[in-house]
């Protein structure tokens, strides 16, 4: 019996007075001001939202755990300052974390990171530290808080590694995640996601990160960006860059996610990349909420496009349920200590 | 009897001279004079970095036809100032005419714009026309002329206007193609193509751009970033924006060339992006230089992806000629004058 996990589940239908209580804060800075007191929110309310939303999809669809974290796209660190960013990251972790106390079979915690573009990372660190107390199983690390513009150091800068050090040592992983942007050229889900995930891929591959942080572990989103689709590219341009195999040096510490909303893409990344770099995951309800013509089904339903896979059960079992288990070891210990 | 031809290929084995003489040309820039002269190169020079390199491997590959236009990557339009770009694009495309007059069964000319970040497309509106006049069949234009942080405006806005007024006008393609990067976390051929191939996309499905043009056509390079990849996505994501579906609004103006360097790749293009919007394309020689370890040739002979695609040999026509015939008219027209 394989345990189906979502590795990539954000709360994006959280309560509608999370998001009022972020408006007032980003106006409040704007205008020199303190925040007000977040509001009260009811476990009731909270219930409300998952299970007519996620809840429902999961159940329908067949899945088991989502690994649950705050909306990517309202992360929105290139907005107000440190401060901003820490007590937003705050209340958002906070409420991924009822979820997970609500509904603790269903939905296990990766936080938000309290990154802000100027600053350095101690806030981040502090912010991982006290999620993973509560429970929490990763984060997501976004490579370019700014917005759009990709001004910040490639994930392979010594500015990364206080970061890098603390998650090697909570032994957690990271989803490398942008958030909206502020770019009017550059389309957050459908420009932006895509865009910096395969960034992400080639600054990693023109750096030895994991020569330094071999218990680092990355998961690309996305289905990886444009990797797979490339992976002949990329596979000579290691050779160009005189590096060894991507197999060798990159691919025993970055996973890429099954978000890719058509089957053809689903057998494409199953084709090329090794079946335990890969992720179970769907993003939902996320980026792509309507039902494919084409199909009948919902877009982001990857389930379908997983279980159509042309693979052996075992590798099957490796994308479900093994590689999660083998990438996220507090989601193992969880899991077990359910008995499952 | 099928003519293949290459719509993606750059003079990336231009004689040293020529990037010599732009190295002084920045230099001089930078200390506020004067380039020197352009130097002398002889017929000789030209043939022997053409025949040693595109020529041979086109001639042992069996193609027939390229579409050359100057380096990519060196465009560098973040570099210098408009009269930079200028004077740098005009020796750039002279050295693209002087090729396609010594090898004219061979090579047919794209132009370089002048693009500048800070400048109108006055200057890019004449050299496309002079180079037009001397026999090119179209131009690479560039989204992100900045290097690296997409600060220009989407390809939907009207700053680009007056520019596919003459592209319309003259009724030559653009390929949207970007340049070197200056920004240290964007590795050029592996992120920043791939990234802004995937953004252009986006704009313009954001738009309604070919409604006011309904003549433009672009092409995107490497099999269009990761958008086949991500077709169901993109498909989602027009249906949540309220458009239209993709193949009425966007596909009968954008087309996706076969520049991705391994058969999985060039499968799933070929299945999912309908056959009239694909063009044979290597860009050769260029990113990836190498041979594939696991097939013995080279990364980038997608002619032979091409070959064996499960299509139709109409299909495979299309791919290889008519639709290049279609998309660059001026193309049809030379090969036509040549009895081909």
């Amino acid at each position: 019996m394989t345990l189906i996990v979502d590795c990539h589940g954000h709360y994006t239908t959280a309560p509608a007075q999370h998001d009022d209580w972020r408006a007032k804060q980003v106006e409040a800075w704007k205008e020199g001001g303190k925040a007000p007191p977040y509001p009260t929110i009811t476990d009731d309310e909270i219930r409300e939202t998952i299970e007519s939303n996620q809840l429902k999809l999961i159940k329908e669809r067949g899945a088991d755990v989502t690994i649950f974290s705050p909306r990517a796209s309202r992360m929105a660190h290139h907005v107000g300052d440190q401060d901003v960013s820490a007590e937003w990251s705050h209340h958002c972790n906070n409420l991924i974390y009822r979820v997970t106390k609500l509904f603790p079979e269903t939905f296990v915690g990766v936080c938000q990171l309290p990154q802000s573009p100027k600053a350095d990372l101690k806030a981040s660190i502090a912010e991982l530290r006290r999620c993973v107390e509560m429970g929490f199983v990763g984060c997501n690390l976004n490579p370019d808080p700014g917005g759009g513009h990709f001004e910040h150091p490639p994930l392979t800068d010594e500015y990364w590694f206080p970061l890098y050090e603390e998650m090697c040592e909570l032994d957690v992983p990271g989803m490398i995640h942008v958030s909206g942007s502020c770019n009017p050229a550059m389309h957050a889900t459908g420009g932006f996601y895509l865009a910096a995930d395969t960034v992400a891929f080639m600054q990693l591959m023109e750096g030895d990160l994991f020569a330094r942080f071999p218990k680092l572990r990355l998961i690309i989103p996305h289905g990886g960006g444009a990797v797979p689709f490339h992976w002949g590219r990329y596979r000579g341009l290691a050779d160009m860059l005189k590096k060894p195999a991507l197999s060798e040096y990159i691919m025993n510490n970055v996973f890429f996610d099954t978000c890719v909303y058509h089957q053809p893409g689903i057998d494409l990344l199953a084709d090329v990349i090794e079946n335990k770099n890969i992720l179970f995951g769907s993003e939902m309800v996320g980026a792509v909420r309507g039902i494919d013509p084409e199909t009948g089904h919902y877009f982001d339903d990857t389930k379908r496009y997983v279980d159509a896979l042309d693979i052996t059960d075992e590798e099957r079992h490796m994308i479900f349920e093994g590689n999660a288990r083998r990438v996220y070891p507090r989601l193992d210990k969880l899991l077990r200590e359910q008995g499952r």
